[in-house]
């Protein structure tokens, strides 16, 4: 279809705006150190302030406004506890279980250029317990894409495109 | 193969350690809003300071200052120009490349969740023009995994299995 391979630089994201891209505010909830461990021992299932804790060995002040900063950003909710209503759980919301893929591209990266050494655990698929595979770039129909096979176009160009196809279903091959 | 699905919380990693996690050291590299603005650009080709200057509305001061903890961090490397060797380019080294699935996660967690709008222009697959995928938890034969569906194994339990696998390769289905 003629586009030209790793052409990045023709059409730009507005680089300056931050407020169109929704990343800054990812990183907030992610990138404060005290968070970041939180919300790994959320995902490790830990949901009570004494297990966090005891897991992560905080100061209880900074557990305390760190997991109401969570909540309030809609990552983490505050429930009653099933079997016991007086104790309060903290679970990931599902805005905040969509945060793992990120996590993990992230944690696979520092895997491969920081520590050089495997972890363990192992992270594995729950299906057949074997490793997951590195967090990739995917076309859409499930192929990986390499980093300079990306190009940038406008939203009117992409739209045009679909409702073309759409318009003449039996030519696409 | 009997591994409980969503299980995640009898096996853990270590979580009170951030040392043998590389995602705190991913954040350090992204986490700063700058660094993460200078990243955006030079994925979207920007290589000259002028230029980096001009698109991000940066002080002359702290562009200096991220850039060089970027290049130190291995993330950029600076250059001179094939065309004009007076001038200093900054590219992404392999390494920083390899940040480009995590950025792209956080971006679409953000569009999905912050945003609430598609974000133009749209990030394409050079190949055929199309929008490229979201950014998903793979198995290690391409499925996509739901969250729930991980579980922790440890290390020695994966190489004993794999160690099997390879010795009976006529009995894998």
């Amino acid at each position: 279809m003629g586009y030209t391979s790793g052409s990045m630089d023709k059409l730009r994201e507005p680089l300056a705006m931050t407020s169109q891209c929704g990343l800054p505010v990812a990183l907030e909830a992610m990138g404060e150190r005290w968070s970041f461990m939180i919300l790994r021992a959320a995902f490790n299932g830990v949901r009570h302030f004494e297990d966090f804790l005891e897991a992560l060995g905080i100061a209880r002040n900074i557990l305390s406004n760190r997991l109401s900063r969570l909540v309030e950003a809609g990552i983490l909710k505050r429930e009653h506890c099933e079997d016991d209503r007086r104790r309060i759980e903290y679970r990931l919301t599902e805005r905040g279980y969509d945060l793992l893929p990120a996590m993990l591209a992230l944690r696979q990266w520092g895997e491969k250029w920081e520590l050089g050494v495997p972890s363990d655990p192992v992270l594995c698929d729950a299906h057949d317990g074997k490793p997951i595979g590195p967090i990739a770039i995917l076309a859409h129909d499930g192929r990986v894409i390499d980093c300079h096979d990306l190009t940038w176009r406008t939203r009117a160009d992409v739209d045009a495109d679909a409702a073309r196809q759409a318009a003449r279903p039996s030519a696409v091959a």
